[in-house]
């Protein structure tokens, strides 16, 4: 398999993850945004809207949407429970990831990491990371009560919250009122086969 | 099974529209953030998260997220491919539409029909409204080349995609340069046990 990747970028770390949780062996081909790589006609032709990660999860099928990379890659194991309520929670995180933590703390990363801030970027910002921070409150609240997201055990839901959760401080947002979040960091790391960001 | 619904919400209308193309009976209870009912104690002890669709999906077991609601419903019927890459493909499009789609154009109709908008809100509605119309040209590739999403059928992604593009007048963002999601929506309307948004 063939991951159409970027090193720093959550979205790609986590189909890392999963595919080294798995054993999987893939070749990174490593995609410059800021270059113009996702809007060559060669890349547009296997992903038309221009985003990695992509991956090629058999000849010539490309794969985009980190969340249905991990669904697709984890489904028949351990990390994606087949039925029931287990499963629907898996979902439910997954979702709520997209649409309420990464366009939040992942965007702050991004803009502080790698782009210069004018005025009105400064404001939005402030915004991002408050609601940022409220995505970390609800995740808090969740790993008070258990030790894992849904179903009891490590699965893709902790994958997908795992990847922009422990980076979270490069986007200006601090985990140390986080305490439940931080012990679950350091349980995500701990699990076999876990590889770092920027392994 | 109760609903907790928001009459106009396209993500609400998603899982009203997949119950019924089951054939599943269900209880509504209406709930207006606006007033608040979103953030009494009553309501946050079964989604602390405090959003609106929640499916009772069984006594005491509630489920938030629309998408993981369709997904949990229509698992095992032909409205979710139970594997592959036709499985991988509903949810591809079903995690565009929370990042790419939904915060566009849900967002854009919402302002516009529902709030006073200052200068500063005004702009960032153009920017959603060209982010909208952008997913509406992804969409419209998609059904140049096929007549439903994924799978060579009508599924799940049909109906989570439907529930806020078919609306996206009323944010500003006119179907007219999209002739083949036009024709979509229509294919859409058609499909046995279809009901509208405001039934």
């Amino acid at each position: 398999m063939r991951l159409f990747d970027m090193p720093d970028s959550g979205n790609c770390y986590k189909v890392r993850l999963m595919l080294a949780l798995l054993g999987r062996r893939f070749e990174r081909i490593v995609i410059d945004p800021d270059a113009g790589e996702t809007r060559t006609a060669e890349f547009l032709a296997l992903n038309p809207y221009g985003k990695v990660p992509v991956l090629e999860v058999s000849p010539g099928e490309f794969l985009p949407e980190s969340n249905a990379i991990l669904c697709h890659l984890a489904e028949g194991t351990p990390y994606l429970p087949a039925a029931g309520m287990d499963r629907a929670r898996v979902m439910q995180w997954l979702f709520w990831e997209q649409y309420s933590h990464e366009p939040n703390i992942a965007v702050a990363r991004h803009w502080l990491k790698h782009l210069e801030l004018d005025e009105a970027r400064r404001a939005e910002l402030a915004v991002r990371q408050e609601k940022g921070r409220a995505a970390l409150e609800a995740l808090e609240r969740r790993l008070t009560e258990a030790d894992w997201l849904a179903a009891g055990r490590f699965t893709t839901a902790d994958v997908a919250l795992f990847a922009y959760t422990h980076v979270a401080p490069e986007g200006g947002i601090g985990l140390n009122p986080f305490p439940a979040v931080r012990a679950w960091i350091a349980r995500v790391e701990d699990v076999p086969g876990f590889v770092p960001l920027s392994a």
